[in-house]
């Protein structure tokens, strides 16, 4: 077991194996993958995709000193494994000490907390530039896969890099023909004339961007890739490495189904069975419930994910039925948003659904494109919440703070599930505003709920009460209920609780209401503080004698914490907030 | 004069003219262009090259049944003016009844408002994609330069046009050979060589996307332009129209120095001087003389400007001197942030330098990229203010909201001449923090300033005072002390007075001091208030008798707005705001 790998502490080691040992080493990579990803889960078909470029990249070059960027760093298991990071995989007491991304934290081989995809290339011309101004020597390689590929910043990092970096850079591009789920765009057209054709097709878009271009049709062979990387190593002008490779490679229900196997939860070996039981209910579930129905009623209805297509639900065969009504346009963010704009303008009626996380990425068309315009365009934010993902680079916590303070756009944040299906809906049929849907992130609970929310900013008040009153956001509407109870019943009187419903804006005249019998008003919301809902009610009373007290989280990278306990460490329990309240009305 | 153009109300007035007529009419739009530039000024070079396509899109095409979507839009007068808006250009009392950009509130023939680059062809494809869902049959044009081209979300655009849209759309790209300044890529090297060979070079970036592709070498003759669109309309696919065009083509002065007419102040037709006086010292200015300074004396410091050397001071000539220390990487800002990133990481002192509405661009970069891996890049912000670029799609007045809140981030608000250099000094040298400054908006001041920015959030108390304090942050820092001499005046006590100097964070120990002598704290920001910075203290305060009020501006798409009568809308003149304080203390 792992025969090779244990005796892997660094590359060093790595460079002192001979062939044979070398592929003795992919097995045991593979063996390692197995055993963390069988039991906690994490990207998988990417790591088991790009063993022998792995090895061959620490085999060829020598890291610290040359630098290796990983884009999105979906694929950077083994090269840890080759870092001294070894019981991060083998030793399952140790799964913890490693995240699931590159981290300079972890180790000096890794150069960047990276988790969003398609920044390697302009990273690593960084990392050259800087090297040329030194006077320094080292190679510097971008690992980037065909997926992302087509996001927009790696297209214009190969563009500068195609002719204004004039030394040492690879991109190696791992074309294992697979985004998240199937890519999208005329490049992979192109990608696939120039592996059928072994790099040798009439229309090359690297070299039509300047660049050299090396073509490697066997990106699983190690000696292969050995060959190709020698080559390359210490080239004086960017070149890119295409290499053919097989996603999944050596675990045959990860080759045969790419898309489930993209990323997992942990799973039984032998029947690729998930260790996990889902709730059968899921906003998610809902979400794509809701696209299907409307879509079959509604011809002007279109669905746009930007490669993320789960995060709607939507599964290849939901896909298959939306036809022209559904568009992954692959990792561009910024495309998808704008082209949702031209719809909406058009008549059509866009709903675009992705991860928090990744809204992010196409601010400026979401102000510019969409919100200046005032077109009707619907985004459904996923993972919106502290207690979905985890991971510093995935943290859905700043997106109130983000995007509920650019102009025009409504941000709404559903309590339940007819909530959020009312809004949605109601969100789809309007044509006036631009709006922002939170999906809700914890369990799907049921309430009635109002039908349209066209006037904008109109709070609902879900239990008349006196002294305090709290505005439990969202996500956060659940906790605000608990409150309420406990205070009632711990501190002897009703407080009134309040369902905001919309985050980007405030209830002037029932706020006003409030001071008539309140002292002290309260917000809770799933995000962080600074520029998020509660400062805004903690402004409109601030020259007034009323009482705010905002809860929410720090702006703060978090990174892998549990939920539970940094609530607790914010002092946002139920029990701490009404020791906080019976100590403010005191 | 405007023999022809006096008679175009429409574009149906421009179909029944013969080539004649059509030639005489290309010469009228130049003398409008004239008109209105030589006076109020606006985008100049862009105009007078795409006189003669205009002409032809609207001889060849009919809209608003068929749809031109201008990217940036700094090429739409001519456009402007076939369409019912001809006197915004030749008659003096009307040129407030256009704005410089495309405008759907001025005519159905602008279907965006739009003033950032490369937004055309996705807009584009959401149109294609709603016509074809309705089963409409028109055709759908997006315009784009050059320059815009090389942006992230062009690139996007024209990936999925290349083989996700199987409908009618023709990108025409206006190659003028020229970004702002002058263009920069790999695939400028490739329209090159597609010009030399009349489109027939061996590389094509545009059918390596799996798009057609047409070249016009006479973009700036009508009839071979008429020819050339009569072939494409109603055009079953994707194309690639190609044209070569004459940046500033007729305007003598424009056609040599095309970066210095890009965009123009009121001037001489004859000699080309600016009827401008511009003060003897510039924050810009000063940007400039740092950097020059700067390179000279360490070869460890970059400056990046994606795509706008200008915002910086860095004339051509400057920019020649830096040689490698310089990188203009055109109209990208997500790699240019992105490259910093890589740069600061390598030990490298990376300096950006650009607008704050173009910021937005590059969110996720900044979040992701530099402030997750926390590497010290230095951010400088020109135009960060309610007094600077008051066109909707340029302001700066969002940049603390959106900005401010983004963990590791250290937003600085200088109030001096001295402040902003040290600042700029501070920032560039140190390895804790990645760095954003707000270069001030208003006219140069002179005054002391402190060097060493290393201890964050110590807010300055520049005179101790009593009842009242004022947080007077950057480019408000003259107003709050103008503010302080008047409450001194005519309420009778001293205020305190406040230089928060940094917008990203509170100095909790100070504003706990201010609760002993003060009633009641005022912030002033030049910005949203939503998100910024006033909302932080305000929320710091919430919960103790301490009153606070914010004075900044409203989360709106202001547009084409008097500053000063803004200022008195708001309710933020000095005469207002002591008023509003007698009456608050009282």
């Amino acid at each position: 077991m792992y025969e090779v790998l244990q005796n892997i502490n660094s590359p060093a080691d790595v460079k002192k194996l001979n062939i044979e040992q070398l592929k003795t080493l992919s097995g045991d990579i593979r063996e390692a993958l197995f055993n963390r990803l069988t039991k906690i889960g994490g990207h998988c078909g990417p790591n088991f995709g790009i063993v022998e470029a792995s090895i061959a990249l620490h085999y060829v070059f020598n890291s610290p000193q040359d630098k290796f960027v990983f884009d999105v760093s979906h694929q950077s298991y083994p090269h840890k494994m080759l870092t001294g990071r070894k019981n991060g995989y083998i030793d399952d007491a140790c799964f913890k000490d490693d995240s699931g991304y590159t981290n300079p934290e972890e180790s000096e081989h890794d150069l960047f907390n990276v988790g969003h995809t398609s920044t390697s290339v302009s990273l690593a011309c960084g990392l050259a530039k800087a090297r040329d101004l030194k006077g320094q020597k080292h190679n510097v390689i971008a690992l980037i896969g065909d997926g992302s590929l087509g996001g927009g910043e790696a297209l214009e990092g190969l563009n500068f890099a195609g002719s204004e970096l004039k030394s040492n850079l690879i991109v190696i591009v791992n074309d294992n023909q697979q985004s998240i789920a199937e890519v999208h765009g005329g490049l992979y057209q192109n990608l696939a004339e120039l592996r059928q054709s072994k790099g040798k097709a009439e229309h090359n878009f690297f070299k039509s961007l300047g660049l050299d271009y090396v073509y490697e049709d066997n990106g699983n062979d190690i000696e292969a890739m050995i060959k190709a990387l020698q080559k390359l190593k210490d080239i004086d002008h960017p070149v890119v490495l295409h290499i053919n490779t097989q996603k999944g490679k050596g675990f045959e229900l990860a080759e045969k189904n790419r898309e489930a196997w993209h990323w997992c939860m942990p799973f039984d070996k032998k029947t690729g069975a998930w260790n996990v039981s889902f709730p059968a209910e899921s906003y998610t579930g809902l979400t794509a419930q809701y696209i299907m129905n409307k879509a079959a009623r509604d011809k002007d209805f279109v669905v746009i994910t930007p490669a993320m297509p789960m995060t709607a639900g939507l599964s290849p065969d939901l896909r298959q039925q939306l036809g022209a009504q559904y568009i992954d346009t692959g990792i561009t963010e910024e495309h998808a948003v704008a082209m949702a704009s031209g719809i909406a303008k058009a008549g059509g009626k866009p709903l675009l659904v992705t991860n928090a996380t990744f809204i992010q990425r196409t601010y400026d068309q979401i102000s510019q494109d969409v919100c200046i315009n005032n077109n009707p365009v619907t985004i459904v934010l996923n993972y919106a919440s502290f207690d979905g993902l985890t991971d510093v680079t995935h943290l859905g916590i700043f997106a109130i703070a983000a995007f509920s303070n650019i102009p025009n756009l409504v941000m709404l944040a559903p309590t339940s599930k007819e909530e959020y299906l009312n809004m949605l809906d109601w969100s789809v049929e309007q044509k006036e505003h631009p709006v922002m849907i939170l999906m809700p992130g914890n369990m799907v609970t049921s309430r009635a709920a109002d039908k349209d929310f066209g006037a904008l900013n109109t709070y609902k008040a879900e239990q008349a009460g006196e002294k305090v009153a709290i505005l439990a956001l969202g996500d956060f509407y659940q906790r605000g209920e608990e409150l309420a109870r406990h205070i009632s019943k711990e501190l002897g009187f009703k407080p009134t609780l309040i369902n905001p419903r919309y985050a980007s804006g405030l209830d002037e005249k029932l706020l006003s209401q409030l001071a008539q019998n309140h002292q002290l008003v309260i917000t809770l919301e799933d995000g962080i503080l600074d520029g998020g809902f509660g400062q805004k009610v903690a402004a409109f009373y601030a020259s007034s004698s009323m009482k705010v007290k905002n809860y929410g989280l720090n702006k703060e990278f978090y990174d892998r914490y549990n939920p539970q306990e940094l609530l607790e460490q914010l002092g946002m329990t139920t029990e701490q907030i009404v020791a906080d309240v019976k100590k403010m009305l005191s």
